[in-house]
C-alpha cells in the first residue's frame, strides 16, 4: 500500500529510477524490452506477411481453450518469463487473419505501414478531442475527411472518424432525424409520428440496430424488395414511401447500399438520389464495403451519384487492410454533426483559449473521447501513394471476378448469382454425391449442410477460412461467400486453391 | 491498374516475393523494418517514460502546423526517407501526454505492459465478434467480465467493452430502457409516455447526449442539484422523480456519479440504491472516472453500495493508463444486452456451427464489429498483478490529496472544495496583484481570467498542462482542475512542481 510517508521528500525522478532498479530486480523487463518482444514476435510469427503454409488456427473448442490459456490473475503479477510466455500463447491460439487464405470476413492481414500507424498512435496515446491535446490528429482527420469528401465528390465535407461502421450509419440516421426535426434534441421524439427510415433486405443489420437504438423500433425500418443480384429495386421504394405516408408515418431516411454484406450488392444510386429528392428524404451511402471502389477510375463507376447522398459511410479497416477500427463518416452538411450532438462541455471546450477553437472538434459526436483513428488511414494513404490503392482495390475486384469464372466452369461448384459483384463472391459447393440429381427441396435441404461440414473441415485442417451464410431470396440454403481484401494482394492462384482445397476437403460429402 | 494477365497463373507466394523484391528496391522498407523504427522512435523520443526536462508540446498555431505537416498526399507515394521523417514529424508536433507533468486529461502515459498489449491486438488484427475468428480474445473478454463483475461485488454479471465511457453509458440507458418496455424494440417509443433520465448536475455530458441519441431529449434528462462538493442530494432526486411523475412523465433511469468529471464527487450509492429500489427505476453508476477504487482495500469504500446498481461503467483508459480506447460495461442482469440488441445476422451467427455458439458474443452491442479492447487491460491487470494496482490508484488519490493539503497552505492558492475527491484536486491560483483585497463581483472576475492566461503560459513553455474550466456551482470562476493518474506514479515532489510552477508563470498577473 501506498504510504504518504514513502514518496514525501522524495524527488519524481530519484522515485522513478529506484522503482525501475527494482524492477529490474524482480524480474520485470527493463523499459522498451517488453515491446522489442512484441516486435520479434510479430516477426517470428509472420504477422505481418504469413506463409500460405502456416496454419491459419490451431482450433480448440472454449472450454479446452480455457485450460490452455490459464488466465487466473495472480495478485502478485507475472515475471518476465511468464509474460513472454503468455503472448506466445495467446498468437498460437488467435486466428491468423492474416493468413493469404483467410476470407472469413471483410478484414484480415494489415499492411505494415497502417499498422506502423496504428502502434505509434497507440504510442503517443491521445484523443481526438481538442486541439490542446491533439494538435497533429486534429489537422490529419481535417485533412483527411476534406479530401475523402472531395474524392467521393462533394463540394464541401464535414465528418469525423466512428470506432465502426455500425456507429457511422447510427451517425447518418440520426443526422437525418435532427435535419427534419431540431426541435427533438430538446423534446425527444414522444409526440412525433413515427419516423420511417427505408433499406435494402440486404443491408447491413446495423440499420435495425440504429433505427432500435434511437427508439424508432424495427417497425419502422422498411426493408425494401432486392432484385435477384440484392439491389434495392426503385420502384418497390417509392411504393413503401407511398405505403407509409398512406399509414400516417413518416418517412425520413433511405440507405442506400454500396457493396452489399453477402452479395456485394451496389444499390443505383442516382436512382435513389432522384426519388429523395422528390420526396424530400435523406439519402445515406452506407459504403463500408464498397467505398473503396472511389479510388479506382476504372471501378468508381459502382458509385455513381454518391456525390448526392446527404452522408455517406466508407470503413478502410474492411477491403484496405488498415487495422481495426477505422471508419470514416462524410456528410456534405457542414456544421449539421456539432449542431446536432453539441452539448458545449465547459470543462473542454472553453471558448477562452488562446488558440482558434474551432480546431476542437470533439463535440461532434456522441462520444466524449475518441481514439485517433486517422493517422493509420492517413500513413496508408501517403506512403503507398492513390495509385497504388487503386491498383490494390482493382485486384481484389478482379480477384472476385475470377473466382466467379472459375465456379462457372467447374462441375463441383455453383455461382449464386451471375457474376461477382464488388469483392465478393458467392457460390455453392456441390459434392459428388449431389452432381446429376433433381433438385427438389430435399436435394436443396441436403446442400445447405455441405458448407457447414465443410467449413468445420477447413477451421480443423487450418488451411483456409471462408464465411458462409443462408439468405432469404437465395431460399435459406447456405452458401459460401468470398471476401477478397487488398493485403495481400490476391492472385487467381489463390483463387484457384480456394477451390482445389473445397473439393479436397468435401469429395465424400 | 491491375490487368488480369498480371496475375492469372503466376503462383501466388511468387508474385509476393517479386513485388518484396520490387518495393525493396524502390526504397520501401523490408518487411518487419518500419515497425522497428516506430520502436526505435519510441526509444528514441522517450515515449514510454518521458523525463520531466522534456518540453510537453512545441506548440504551434493550426495554420503554423499545416505548414509544417505538409498533408498533401503524392499519387505516387513516399520513399523510405520521407516515411521515417514524416513519423518523426508527427512525434515533434504532437502533445507527450506520457510527460509525467501532463495533467490535462484523465490520460496520459501508457503502461508498457498495457502498450506491448495494445500491439500485439494491433498485429493480429481481429475482431470480437465471434468465437471463431477471435478465440483468445473472446474468452480473455468473458473472464475480465466476470472477474470484474465479482470485484465489483455482482453475483453474476453480463458486459461488453465499449469504445469508451459515452458509450458505455449510453449501453446503460439502452438496457433500463429495454428492461421496462421491451416492446419499444419493435414498435418504438412514438407512443410512450416521456420517459425521464437523472443524473446530477455534476455528472459528465455523455448523459445528456445518450439522452438526445435514443430520443428522449435534453427536457427528459433532469440534472439534480449536488451538494457543495459535488455529490448529488438524495432529496433532490426524490422530489425531481415525484415531479416527472406528477408532470405525466415516466421516470426510468438514474444515473450515480462515482468520481464526477471536474470536482472528482463520488454520489451515495447506498441512498440512491434505495430510492431506485423504491421507485422501481434503473441505477447506473457511471464509475468511468472513480471506478478504480474498487482495488484498494483502504479506497474501495467510496463504492459502497456499487454492487447493488443495476450497472456499471469503468474506464480503464482513464486513471489506470490503458491506453485509449479501453472501456467497460458491466450490467447484473444476465442476457439483457443480447435482448436489447441482437439481430441475429445469419452471415455472423450461424446457429448450425460446429462449436458451442453462445461464445459468439457480437449481437449483445448496436455495433457489429468491434476492436478487441481486452487484452490490454487483461495484460496489466495480470502482469502487474492487483496488488500493484492497487497501490498506484492509492498512490494516485494521495497525491491529489496531498495538493489539496498544499494548497490550503501556500498563500497564493486557493482551495475549491475542501479536500480532493478522487484522484482530482481543484484549486485557483490566486496572483500577488489579487491578494489581500476585497472580493468583489470584479475580484472574482479577474480571478477567472487568471487561469487561462496561465494555461496559456504552460502550454508556451512546455513545462506542464493541466486543465481549468469554470462550473455553475462554484459560480462560473474558471479554476484548475487536476487530474493525477497511475503512470507515472505521481509524488509529492510532482506535486509540487505543480504549484510553483504556476507560481513561476503567473506571479506578473
Amino acid at each position: 500500500m501506498a504510504d504518504r510517508s514513502l514518496v514525501n521528500g522524495l524527488n519524481g525522478e530519484a522515485k522513478r529510477k529506484r522503482k525501475a532498479a527494482a524492477e529490474a530486480q524482480n524480474g520485470t523487463p527493463a523499459e522498451g524490452q517488453l515491446l522489442q518482444k512484441v516486435l520479434d514476435l510479430v516477426g517470428r510469427e509472420h504477422l505481418i506477411s504469413c506463409p500460405a503454409e502456416a496454419k491459419i488456427v490451431e482450433f480448440k473448442h472454449p472450454k479446452e481453450l480455457e485450460a490452455l490459456l490459464q488466465l487466473d490473475i495472480n495478485p502478485k503479477g507475472m515475471n518476465q518469463t511468464q509474460t513472454e510466455a503468455f503472448m506466445e500463447t495467446v498468437v498460437r491460439y488467435s486466428v491468423r487473419t492474416q493468413h493469404p487464405h483467410f476470407y472469413n470476413q471483410f478484414y484480415g492481414s494489415v499492411d505494415e505501414v497502417a499498422l506502423a500507424g496504428a502502434w505509434l498512435t497507440d504510442a503517443l496515446n491521445t484523443n481526438q478531442i481538442t486541439y490542446e491535446v491533439s494538435p497533429v490528429f486534429i489537422l490529419m482527420e481535417r485533412f483527411v475527411l476534406a479530401k475523402l469528401g472531395s474524392i467521393f465528390g462533394y463540394d464541401q465535407a464535414d465528418g469525423i472518424f466512428a470506432p465502426g461502421g455500425s456507429i457511422s450509419n447510427l451517425h447518418a440516421m440520426l443526422l437525418a432525424r435532427y435535419k427534419l426535426h431540431p426541435e427533438i434534441k430538446q423534446s425527444g421524439i414522444f409526440s412525433l409520428k413515427p419516423l420511417v427510415a427505408f433499406t435494402s433486405d440486404q443491408s447491413h443489420y446495423s440499420i435495425r440496430k440504429a433505427a432500435v437504438t434511437m427508439g424508432l423500433g424495427l417497425d419502422n425500418v422498411v426493408q425494401v424488395k432486392t432484385d435477384s443480384v440484392g439491389r434495392m429495386m426503385p420502384q418497390e421504394l417509392k411504393k413503401a414511401v407511398k405505403r407509409a405516408r398512406e399509414e400516417g408515418k413518416e418517412p425520413f431516411f433511405v440507405c442506400a447500399t454500396c457493396g452489399s454484406t453477402v452479395l456485394g450488392a451496389y444499390d443505383s444510386l442516382e436512382e435513389l438520389a432522384d426519388i429523395c429528392s422528390l420526396e424530400g428524404l435523406w439519402l445515406h451511402a452506407d459504403a463500408c464495403v464498397g467505398g473503396c471502389a472511389i479510388f479506382s477510375e476504372r471501378l468508381k463507376h459502382f458509385l455513381d451519384g454518391i456525390h448526392r447522398a446527404d452522408s455517406i459511410a466508407w470503413n478502410p479497416h474492411k477491403m484496405l487492410c488498415v487495422p481495426l477500427q477505422c471508419s470514416v463518416f462524410l456528410t456534405r452538411h457542414k456544421g449539421l454533426l456539432d449542431a446536432c450532438h453539441s452539448a458545449r462541455a465547459s470543462y473542454l471546450f472553453q471558448q477562452d483559449k488562446f488558440y482558434d477553437v474551432s480546431y476542437d472538434v470533439g463535440d461532434k459526436s456522441f462520444q466524449c473521447g475518441r481514439k485517433v483513428d486517422v493517422f493509420k488511414l492517413y500513413f496508408i494513404l501517403s506512403v503507398r501513394g492513390l495509385d497504388e490503392i487503386a491498383s490494390r482495390i482493382e485486384a481484389a475486384f478482379d480477384a472476385a471476378a475470377y473466382l466467379s469464372e472459375q465456379v462457372a466452369l467447374r462441375p463441383n461448384f455453383r455461382q449464386v448469382i451471375p457474376a461477382a459483384q464488388c469483392a465478393n463472391t458467392c457460390f455453392w459447393f456441390v459434392p459428388e454425391s449431389l452432381r446429376g440429381k433433381e433438385e427438389t427441396p430435399e436435394w436443396w435441404e441436403k446442400l445447405g449442410k455441405v458448407a457447414p461440414r465443410v467449413k468445420t473441415r477447413m477451421v480443423q485442417a487450418g488451411t483456409l477460412m471462408i464465411g458462409y451464410q443462408p439468405i432469404e431470396n437465395k431460399n435459406l440454403v447456405n452458401f459460401f461467400r468470398m471476401t477478397n481484401t487488398c493485403v495481400p494482394v490476391p492472385t487467381s492462384a489463390d483463387m484457384d486453391f480456394v477451390l482445389d482445397e473445397i473439393e479436397r476437403l468435401g469429395k465424400d460429402l
